[in-house]
């Protein structure tokens, strides 16, 4: 412990950081375009929250995507999992909090738990990062980059509160095709990528409404394998594993090249996610 | 000038408006989520910042959603319009600022102008906006609502800077059927209806990509005609009215009973819009 605080007086040598916890606390407000018909915060807007919160953590300390734009590197975000006791209503004023919980050499693992501003807690999330060398597309070795300035960002053990259980293994046999959809301009990032969000819509909204009546998402989690463009043919395929457990494959068939649907029929796996309603 | 100033002294007899002026501010960042390949705020993000000011400024003046509701009214967007000289780039802070224009018997007025922090201008907005009843759906007399209290708030001539020209009128004459979409879980808000935003996303992705890469939006212009529903069918039709100008009519194909399409083989005009390219 008392190691861990001395670690948290040390000056950064990326210079972002000076004396401050390891553990930042970003407010959100639960907007009225920002709820579902049941008055709660959308899946997806809450994984945006969480996304900022964790750009914002990362650009404090001299980790932020600009800075390392600097020298040729990314974020890219690997996994995704989100575990809800409850979901934020409308006009409720909340925070996420976001820590580093560790890192190994082309990995980090960082938290998050989600609050009201009084404190409850609402829930918790959990988020696999890789960074990438811009040009080559290849991981990087972090726990070399910057003379291993990221090791000073980890917390202490004690101050990993994530009670919720880690990511899991996907494994699709024979999963039914449900929907295919076209990839539009609302649908991509800065990079031209799908981004991480629109996929989480477009997995909820396979979902019948019905669903949504009565039954609230308890986890949700995501592994992002590939990027897809503007244009990119998605499609969706569904395992149920239980009644309350349903597991997505997206893959996506490239129009770039003309019709390359020909070439490869099973399309390439973009991601894979599983939905559990309570 | 006199006598509007002494009418922003005087006390509301809603109770939300002691003594304040009568145009609000309301900052936005904008966030790496909310911008399209460009690096630019997306129309439809912009559009949402507009309402939650919009919004705000109306229940702070005792005029807000949830205070009209114990009366069983609310408010309805009935058309809005943006003009843009620049979209905000990612990363930046801007703010919205937002006034009642006028009032009428059946509308009101409210514009936006949109500003960086610094003060400088980047674009303007106009909106109309009906008073309803909940239970009979039907509009009411704004002016004698609460003896007439809105009438407050409708800030001097002089203070109306809003340069953009008005709303105009749709004629469409055969356009031509572009696109058909099915409405899902994250098309819709809290009253099950697809949401405002949505309608302006979707317009904007019938527009390939080559058009964001060489032109932006100058202006933009929707009337909102219809409510529709979470599982609706929305048809869009194009009206190519010169190389920058297009004109799209969206109507609804109503799932709720069975096939609807057999007996409104037109389906129903849900919004109107007009997309400005420069």
């Amino acid at each position: 412990m008392e190691a861990a605080n001395n670690r948290q007086q040390q000056a950064s040598p990326r210079g972002g950081w000076v004396g401050f916890g390891l553990i930042d606390r970003y407010p959100f407000y639960v907007e009225p375009f920002h709820v579902d018909f049941t008055g709660r915060i959308f899946l997806g807007v809450l994984g945006n929250h969480l996304l900022n919160a964790a750009g914002n953590h990362s650009q404090k300390r001299g980790w932020g995507i600009g800075a390392l734009k600097e020298t040729q590197h990314t974020w890219v975000l690997s996994r995704l999992c989100i575990e809800m006791e409850e979901m934020p209503l409308q006009f409720e004023h909340c925070e996420v909090r976001t820590w580093v919980k560790n890192v190994m050499r082309y990995f980090t693992n960082r938290n998050f738990s989600i609050h009201r501003t009084d404190g409850t807690p609402l829930g918790y999330a959990r988020s696999v990062w890789a960074m990438i060398d811009l040009a080559s597309r290849k991981p990087c070795d972090l726990i070399t980059l910057y003379d291993g300035d990221i090791l000073h960002y980890v917390v202490p053990e004690e101050q990993d509160v994530c009670p919720i259980e880690g990511h899991g293994r996907f494994r699709f046999q024979e999963p039914k095709l449900v929907r295919t959809i076209d990839t539009y301009y609302s649908d991509v990032d800065i990079n031209g990528h799908i981004n991480s969000i629109k996929y989480i819509e477009h997995i909820l909204d396979l979902f019948p409404r019905e669903r949504f009546e009565k039954q609230s998402i308890r986890r949700f989690e995501i592994a992002y394998k590939a990027e897809s463009y503007l244009g990119d043919r998605l499609s969706f395929y569904e395992q149920v594993v239980s009644d309350n457990e349903t597991d997505i494959e997206v893959r996506k068939f490239s129009q770039e090249n003309g019709n390359a649907l020909e070439h490869k029929e099973q399309g390439e796996v973009v991601c894979q996610a599983k939905v559990c309603f309570r």
